[in-house]
């Protein structure tokens, strides 16, 4: 059954396999009126580009082409469609282990499913973390459409393997993340986590991580009671990243622990609207943003795909052998999630937006088209800072 | 826009308030042939009856009656209904808290989102954990679908507060807690538990807890590539439960601090199938059951509803002012969230089982329909066990 | 797989079989200060029920209770569930021709697609009429949500056997054909269809009729573009009404008998406002609504269920034989279908008008309120004033 | 809100533009396995092409390129996605028209609702005809599928202006009607409707038409019970078709004028399986298939593109105007809609057989492709001596 499309009313189905001719993507249910360009698209897919450091290989240029929903720079109410080329594509790599999944992999489960004979063994299919270049088109266009309330996430590396930021980040410092090469809040833990990674790739082996995502200037209200409170869309989308484990928000696992009186965020009146004493919720309540930022963290696993010999099984002959992961791959997959973790729940709270009408379902109007313009270019220029900020 | 539904083939749709006259859920997509009562229902409903130990003073009887979709003790195809009529329902106690939203609830973001005027403050409405008893009378008729492949599903208390379990529980330890008044998976345990309870309900406070489930007999390749794999319709689940704020399965977020070569699970032939080592996975690979056992953990929150006092606002007056929380609250919501948790993971199941095909969509045969009914006998007394050993 | 629930946004689900312990609906997505009263639905369900003229003698009273989604007299923005007794319910009529499946009927398809032994052969189950309860419920939610934008719905008898209302039908007409026991739009053409009625009641016979609609005050652009169509739509709520087999909107079938230059609207300038020359589109350009009256009509085939004698097999023992079918029926279901009709049409624009954001998603405004209160009661009487011209 | 998407299993999503850089469809939810070729896709698109006899103008080449879910020559269980490039496009043509609506076309609606700054004047942009060129490579991919049980759709052209087919066509002459140039079910009609053709199409005028669809070998059972009958699909289906006014199935409106008597069928043993005395339903009994042919009739409205003049306005100016159509459009789009509503027949049943279950949702076994293969060389067989045939 379909599987590859979310979200009710901002509406994302992605494409394509990590070795097919492209991967692509289609989004239904965004207003007419929102300015875009393949330009806008490319920045955002810049943050999830490999090989800034020691990351992956394949040299991705990653251009894409928007083929449906737009004219005059400004999507017309149509399905946005945007497609990108698959470069630098070595698919004889995969020749060798076709009968050996890879550990850790979707290889066995997919040949289990959907038998040998169906399974497109070129670097994982659609099981790729090449997949997630869709997310992050799609996440371009929502982060876009949440600029008409000046809604904006930033993500940054919690934690690598067991180096962990200590106390609370604050926004700026992780926007400022968008610009190291491993997504750290600041210098000292960048050379952390540089050394580590450098170490686990030397050892060809790779590591694990967290990453905190926070939403700064959500509205109240934003979920619908029941079953798609924002938590649970969240958690969904978060979880259907490849390789995250898990998620909390708020408190979470930390919560579980403390007693009701310790956990509980006190109601207090700031400037005449009611606020939360130290926003211990998340910014979520009752599965509804409450004004507050909401924060979130994920688990990423770490990276499968290990030179390090490990056992497997071939599957045509049944016998127990060994395989060494070639191919080119991240030692810690966490770093570049990032910018797809941004995008899930950029997607999630645009579907939110336009599933509550705070945001037309039709069409952009001037002045909210106007606004866009001005919190994108804004938003670009925080990271523009950031990246000074970053490379001192 | 509508959130009362969960699911895509096995579709649960909730009604009903909290102070309401009852509550009940709509369940479409069911196939013909189900065997399914009243009792089987009541049976499941009694796992997460309160009043148990300390817990909610709320007396429900919640005697299920079955409206739609049953003929001579089988489902017929049409969408099943049942409603459980409110009980023992004491509205007044609200009326003095009505401009006081209670910190920790949905109260306030409720108001902000559909007006003070629409806001239904009696015991939370559709906000309450009431609404849970729905989830659990939908899970029943899931457990009973998933019986037709031997599927089981255990959960039980794996910390409150400070105290957790140590070390890996079996399938059978998880599903004898499900007689432990406070789910606790063995005796010892269960001692502490109710010590820490106790103290807590005397404070006026509250405590959380996680809970970790265990589903055996799991067929591969269930779950759908990308964006519906199972383990983020698994997320969705469970987060959309009150009081949930953490989710995690395998290693989770402990996976997070490992290399790759401890986390990776090795592929090794057992009995002529290919099976993982250690399970670290917890059962699920690229989003799909691999086949082993899923293993799932869940944070609660502490009961926001506690009698010291806190500040909160006025909405009325907008003046702040300090609330104790009477009504009857469970201190530890975690020990009947485990119930919920249960039913929103078998509906979880039987919905990709119906989305694979690996339970025929229209109709059971009258093989299929004993084996469920042979298989849900020994399910039961598997619990009638569990109550002999647990209460030793 | 699941197909009792309908609309995206505005989402009915209905529930109940015709001679189990009732019939009920859950309606999910209707915006929080709807007024809205058991008294409003009694309203509508008169136009449904039998019994007027000739029609089934099953008396039914159809009290319905508001059950969920309703706080002071207004929605809460949780889902609405209404469920109505089933009164006056003789199954025992049933049991002597459970193996001899009624021509016309869903029985036959039922048996094949579900299997006899699971086979809810009283009265037809869930594909009687009875059925239509629930949608005639949900309609009347829509149809005060659509009086926001004093948009009204009426539809009349267009003709019965080879008797029709010949030219155009206004629309105050074919409101007052609502106080018609036989829905003429006049009382020449209502002794005309009662005169036919009788003949073929006494012939033990049944026959056929076509109904057409008039949707007055539509706003320009709803509908969605490629599949989601109004037309499309509009088609769809009424083909899933019982013995429905034809749809059409503006000229319809006899439009394709044109030439372009007959056919097409030309636009004109109308007070300022570009309307269509003859609405000879029906409403509806391109899938959206252009702001003209939207014109649908519909075939109903005679009732199935007749006296005379017909062929039939015995499904147990494969034998042919011969079945009159007795029970309770409307010699012609068309009259009672009106009212069903109207009730999808309703849910049909309140879906698009939601889907569009041209009312709010979350909650009704004061004045909003107040505009619903006040055409409700102008189309009651409006209904009022049908009566009393009706009985002259 | 998005609407370019259809069907809940067999998921289409079409996207692309007239005068775009290409158009597209994503189809998700195909089984594994199902043999597939750009070579199957061009042939069913040749029966859409125009060209073929005074037909639009346009050279569309429409070479379909599969670009995700193949490998090895069979899908893999992900989505399938195919891009066809547009060529030949002249969009100046519609620079000098831009502010004048044509009328009977979508562009005052779309203006209306998307706002005028917004709007893809450029050939109708997504309600474009262009479009459907999508819906046909989804129906390519759909018919494969029901050729696992030999399911075979056939349409013809019933009716053209006040010319009509008299009496039952069969489905060998429906699907001879395939290599007609006009649809055709006989060399006499042909030469009918050739002749009134031409004669339009001097007048600068255009001609409506009717289609008729034969759908046979149809399991019993299709179709789900209330909302998702296979009636109310197809209606849905085949109403989102551009320019598609009307739809109805077995005696449809003529069904109306008749009594219960006349109109039901009989129900008769034949070589032990209960059958349909004259399959008066059209092969369709409470919304689900009864295993006889499925016989639907749909209505197209003229060409709404004329060379005569026509009123309008000029939407900058707000005075009124004429219009004379230029651009290269079919005299009458019923030919080329018979090709678009096979596929849209296609994708319903498809999807319902996947509903069902009666097709794999996972993958198709081996003799399962084998058995495809076979029945699409024999389609294609057919039709090759349609066309031999059709050439005498």
């Amino acid at each position: 059954m379909p599987g590859n499309s979310i979200g009710k009313v901002f509406r994302v189905t992605t494409f394509g396999e990590s070795h097919g001719p492209l991967v692509g993507v289609v989004i239904d249910g965004v207003p007419a009126g929102l300015p875009l360009s393949e330009e806008d698209i490319a920045f955002e897919l810049s943050f999830r580009r490999p090989g800034r450091y020691l990351v992956s290989g394949r040299r991705e240029r990653d251009q894409p082409k928007i083929v449906s929903g737009l004219f005059n720079g400004k999507t017309t109410g149509a399905p946005i469609a945007v497609i990108v080329n698959n470069e630098d594509v070595i698919s004889s790599l995969y020749e060798e282990t076709k009968y050996t999944p890879r550990p850790g992999h979707a290889d066995l489960p997919y040949i289990q499913k959907y038998g040998f004979e169906n399974w497109d063994y070129r670097g994982g299919g659609r099981a790729s973390a090449r997949e997630t270049v869709s997310r992050v088109i799609a996440g371009t266009v929502a982060k876009k459409l949440l600029l008409l309330r000046r809604i904006l996430i930033a993500g940054y590396l919690k934690s690598m393997g067991n180096i962990k930021v200590e106390g609370k980040v604050d926004f700026d410092s992780a926007i400022c993340a968008k610009y190291s090469p491993v997504r750290a809040p600041s210098k000292d833990i960048e050379n952390s986590y540089t050394s580590l990674l450098k170490s686990v790739f030397d050892e060809g082996d790779s590591v694990g991580g967290t990453a905190e995502f926070i939403v700064r200037n959500t509205p109240t209200g934003l979920g619908e009671p029941v079953f798609d409170k924002i938590k649970a869309d969240l958690a969904k989308s978060l979880l259907s990243i490849p390789a995250v484990t898990g998620f909390e928000y708020g408190l979470g696992f930390e919560g579980a622990k403390m007693k009701g009186s310790e956990a509980n965020d006190q109601i207090v009146m700031e400037n005449g609207r009611p606020r939360y004493s130290k926003n211990s919720a998340g910014g979520i309540l009752g599965g509804l943003t409450n004004g507050e930022d909401v924060i979130i963290r994920i688990a990423f696993k770490p990276t499968s795909s290990i030179r390090k010999p490990q056992n497997t099984v071939n599957v045509k002959t049944g016998e127990s052998t060994t395989i060494s992961v070639k191919g080119r791959h991240d030692p810690c997959v966490a770093i570049r999630g990032i910018a797809v973790g941004e995008a899930m729940i950029a997607l999630t709270f645009a579907d939110h937006m336009l599933r509550a009408g705070y945001v037309s379902l039709v069409k952009l109007e001037k002045d909210e088209v106007e606004e866009i313009e001005r919190n994108w270019g804004e938003y670009k220029s925080l990271c523009q800072q950031a990246l000074s900020a970053g490379s001192q």
